[in-house]
């Protein structure tokens, strides 16, 4: 089955305190999106890779491929003002048939395990996420004065890449924009569809802050 | 004001695939329980600092403190069936005016600003318990066979020390057990009694698998 692999890093901010984006920060030597690709093409060199970056960013990510002999094949597509928009334009270069994933360029530690979960639960079912379950409490705020516990056996974390068949992904992302979209779950179901979950996987990090970072260096 | 702290180490477990209870793991040389404490110490020297161990792990405790000369004042008082009955046995032991901090003896990255906001937020309303926001999509669970997304901004992850008035902590703690607490918040909710939040810290990090002691490490 054809497998087309999306990994947003539209991220133009420098919120990590450093001089760059956080995808192109090093961990290990090497960009951390650089990671993230390979991940994917370890999982399956078949699969059509397209990374969505600001328009803004293509010649400093030739560079980096230049200088870290980078040379795992990828497409480069522009990313838009929102998440949603970065993947909706890599939608557009993606093929009508088969799986399209969606995942975090700021997640270098998905597995080939993980990878090969998602896959095989959305060839099944038409979706697969992965989800971990809360290790702390949660509550719910109610409004701006008070909040109350909630049962967090009830509640999933969700992580990337969240997997879909294409067609369906396609639609979804056709039906238009929503500021409560947070992540490809939410945009298929407000589309109508339901949404199968895989087991996540605690390492999968997503490294949005410093501390991330450091975390993501120790565990390499 | 009279600061109480109930610091919760009841676990016996061996999760952590270790020889030992996670509690007493090495961290930087130093077993995790000890930083936990010291970070109160540092707080409040006055503070008064009630231990609940297994009654099985007592002598284990004192050779350990005497291996690393830890001579910081606390009681130690034996722990019960579970987090709930442990908590219970602390507050025994604790006095019935001021305030009273519940917290995990696996947390020992709290910081000495977090109780800070914590006392004072208790002090002025009668609870503090620190939250964070969810960095990750969240989803709940319907049934068994699906779940939905959820709006990630009306939730909070909650840490621990939990802050109280010690008279409204103990009477909560006096109305009976339900298995639908996870945390000290839970216990005087269900009394009928408000949670005010204070702002956690992501630092605060819950030790309970080798993944989070790896982290952990990291962080010294």
């Amino acid at each position: 089955m054809k497998k087309t692999v999306i990994i947003v890093a539209g991220g133009k901010g420098l919120r990590m305190g450093a001089d760059m984006p956080k995808q192109y920060l090093m961990l290990g030597g090497k960009p951390i999106l650089m990671r993230t690709v390979q991940r994917f093409y370890l999982f399956d060199s078949s699969a059509d890779i397209i990374l969505v970056l600001p328009a803004g960013h293509y010649d400093y990510w030739k560079e980096l491929c230049d200088k870290y002999s980078f040379d795992i094949p990828h497409r480069v597509v522009s990313g838009g003002a929102t998440r949603f928009h970065s993947v909706k334009n890599g939608l557009a270069a993606a093929a009508d048939e088969g799986l399209i994933a969606v995942h975090d360029g700021v997640r270098p530690f998905v597995s080939v395990e993980l990878l090969e979960r998602c896959f095989a639960v959305a060839e099944a079912k038409g979706s697969a996420i992965p989800a971990i379950p809360l290790s702390d409490s949660i509550r719910v705020i109610n409004d701006e004065h008070g909040s109350k516990a909630a049962d967090r056996s009830r509640f999933r974390l969700v992580q990337t890449p969240q997997v879909f068949d294409a067609a369906l992904l396609k639609r979804a992302y056709g039906c238009g924009y929503s500021e409560s979209f947070t992540d490809d779950a939410s945009v298929v179901e407000a589309a109508g569809a339901s949404i199968s979950l895989a087991e996540g996987d605690v390492r999968n990090i997503k490294i949005t802050t410093p501390f991330d970072l450091k975390v993501a260096e120790a565990m390499l």
